[in-house]
C-alpha cells in the first residue's frame, strides 16, 4: 500500500515479471505491463514525460466495493435515519422515510430505475444526500465521514469498509506510481467524503481526489473563518463532467483511466491520445463467489470496451486475490 | 527560476543568509526566512509535515505586474478588436466600442468604478471577456493565450509580458520549494490564461494554477472527444470564493497567502493557524520609478495588514530589484 503523496523519490514496486503479483496472468495484466513499459520508454519508443503520465481512478466498483450499496450512501443513510429520529415531520417523506424504515427495496428500485433512464427516485435520494450535512464545516464533515470510514462494517463481505479496496488495483496505483504516474481519483461520490482516507488506503493524497461536490461558503471570522457546506449541488462528477473536471484539475488529458460503469463511459473515451500510449480498463464484476457478479449500470460501458478495445478486468479471471 | 515542478527533489536556494538575494534586509524579508525556519524546524520547534506546507499566491499586482492593465485585459481586447473588424453590430456596444476605438478612458473608469463599488461598467465588461473565446476547445484557447503571452510586450515598461514577473517573488517561491513547501496560484484572473506559461514563468505546474473559471462542456467523439469553453462563467475566483478555492482544489488551509488587493482578503484572513506557523503578506505598489505606485484597489487590504499584523514588502524599500 502506498504510504507517501510524491509520487518520485523510490520506487517500491517491483518490475517486469513480479509487478502485479495479485493479478493471474492473462490479456489485462499483460496490456498493463505493456503500457506501461511503453510509457517510460521500452527501448523502441522515447518515454513520455513525466509530469504527462496522469491516470484517472473511478472509486466505486473500480478501487472498491460498490455493492449492495455505494459506502458512501450507507453513511448518508446513517445520518438521515439520526435525522427522522430527531424530527418526526421527516419520517413520511422520501428518502428519510426508507432509510428510518430500513427499506432496502425503495433504494434498491431508485438505482435500478436510474440505471435504466428514470432518475425521479434518484432525485429524492440526492436531495436526501445534499441536506443531510447542510451547514456543517468541512472540517466537521471529514471528521464524521472519517470516523464512519475507519469504523463501519459492510453488511456482508465481513470486513472493514477501509478494507473493501481492491487489493490488485492498489497494486496497480502502486506500480504507476513507481513509474513516474500521478494517480487521481475521479469519483462519482462526494470528494470530500474520500478525502480523509484516501492515503490511507490508495496513497492518493487528498488534493487528488476528484468528485462531486456541493457548494460551499466562506464565512470570514477572527480566527481564520470558516468554510461550509450547502445544500446546493456544484456539480456531479458523473459521465460527461468526468472529462470535465479531469481538464479543470490536472490540465491534461490522462494516459490511463479505469472505471467499471456506465457514468465513466466519457472518462475512458477522454483517455485517447494520437502521439502517445494510452490504456482504457474496465473491471467487470463476475464474481460472486469472492465480490458480487452484476452488469447492471455497465451495459454501455460493456459494450462501448469491445467496439473500441477497452481492456476488460474480470474480477474472477484476472485477479488472484480480490481483497 | 523554478523549473522543475516536482518539488521534492533537490534543493535549489540557498538558506540563510544567502537566500532571497534580491530582497533588501528589512522586516519583510526576515519575517519570511524566520517564518520559513521556523516552520521546518529551527530547532525550538517540530517542522510542519511537508504535506501540509502549502503556500498560496495571487498573481495580478502579486507575482507580476497588473498596471496600466492586466496583462489578460489586453489578451481579451486584442480579441474584441478583431471581433468588432469581423462583426461592425459590435462597434457600438461596450466593450467592443471601447477596444476598437483604444478608449482607455471608459476602460479605466470601468475598473475604477468597480473599486469604488459599482460594477456595471466591469459587467459590461465581463460580457466582452467570456464571449471572446466563446466555443475555442480548451487546447485552441491555450494556444492563442500561450502565443500571445510569449510575444507581446509591456505598453509601457519596455519589456515583454512574461518578463514582468517580479524577481524577488519568484526567489520566494524558490525558497518555498527549497523548503518542501507546494505552491499554488490563487488568480482572480482566467486559470486557462496562466497555465500555458506558469510552470515556464514561476515553477509552478498547470495542475496547480487555481483562478477563474468558465464553465466546460464535453462533446465525444471518435478522436477522445473536445472540451470546450462556453460564454457562462462558472465562478469568479476573487474575495471570498479564494478560501473556497483553495478549499477545493487543496484540501487544506495555508501556511502562507501572498496578495496586493482586496480581493485577496480573504484568502490571507483564511491563511491562519493555532497550532501551526502562518504568514501573510501583502505587496505594496510604491515604486513608480521602477514600477507603479498606486493603492487603488487595495484600501481595504493595507487597513487590514494594520490591524492583522499581515507583512506589508514595500517594493521600494524591500526589493532590491523588481524585475
Amino acid at each position: 500500500m502506498a504510504t507517501d503523496a510524491r509520487g518520485d523519490q523510490t520506487v517500491r514496486s517491483p518490475a517486469g515479471d513480479t509487478a502485479l503479483s495479485s493479478w493471474r496472468d492473462g490479456p489485462a495484466k499483460r496490456a498493463i505491463l505493456q503500457f506501461v513499459a511503453t510509457t517510460c520508454g521500452d527501448g523502441r519508443s522515447d518515454p513520455v514525460p513525466p509530469e504527462d503520465r496522469v491516470a484517472v481512478f473511478d472509486n466505486d466498483g473500480t478501487l472498491w466495493c460498490e455493492k449492495p450499496m455505494p459506502i458512501q450512501l450507507d453513511f448518508v443513510l446513517r445520518r438521515l435515519v439520526e435525522m427522522a429520529a430527531d424530527d418526526p415531520s421527516l419520517r413520511g417523506r422520501q428518502p428519510w422515510k426508507a432509510a428510518a424504515e430500513h427499506d432496502g427495496v425503495w433504494l434498491g428500485t431508485a438505482m435500478t430505475e436510474y440505471y435504466a433512464g428514470d432518475d425521479t427516485k434518484v432525485r429524492q435520494l440526492l436531495a436526501g444526500v445534499v441536506a443531510a450535512h447542510e451547514g456543517l464545516s468541512v472540517e466537521e464533515f471529514e471528521a464524521s465521514s472519517g470516523a464512519f470510514l475507519r469504523a463501519a462494517q459492510h453488511p456482508t463481505l465481513g470486513r472493514r469498509y477501509l478494507a473493501c479496496a481492491y487489493a490488485p488495483m492498489i497494486e496497480l496505483l502502486d506500480h504507476l506510481w513507481a513509474n513516474g504516474f500521478t494517480c487521481y481519483i475521479v469519483s462519482g461520490g462526494g470528494r470530500d467524503f474520500m478525502r480523509p482516507i484516501s492515503q490511507e488506503v490508495y496513497g492518493i493524497p487528498r488534493e487528488r481526489v476528484i468528485g462531486s461536490a456541493l457548494t460551499l461558503t466562506y464565512v470570514g471570522d477572527e480566527a481564520g473563518g470558516t468554510i461550509r457546506r450547502t445544500a446546493t449541488p456544484e456539480f456531479l462528477d458523473d459521465g460527461p463532467e468526468k472529462p470535465v473536471r479531469i481538464w479543470t484539475r490536472t490540465g491534461r488529458r490522462p494516459l490511463m483511466a479505469a472505471g467499471n460503469s456506465n457514468g465513466d463511459v466519457e472518462m475512458l473515451d477522454f483517455t485517447r491520445h494520437g502521439d502517445k500510449p494510452f490504456l482504457r480498463l474496465l473491471v467487470l464484476h463476475d464474481d460472486a463467489d469472492r465480490e458480487f457478479d452484476y452488469v447492471s449500470g455497465a451495459e454501455r460501458a460493456l459494450q462501448r470496451a469491445g467496439t473500441e478495445g477497452w481492456t476488460v478486468m474480470s474480477m474472477k479471471h484476472d485477479w488472484a486475490t480480490v481483497f
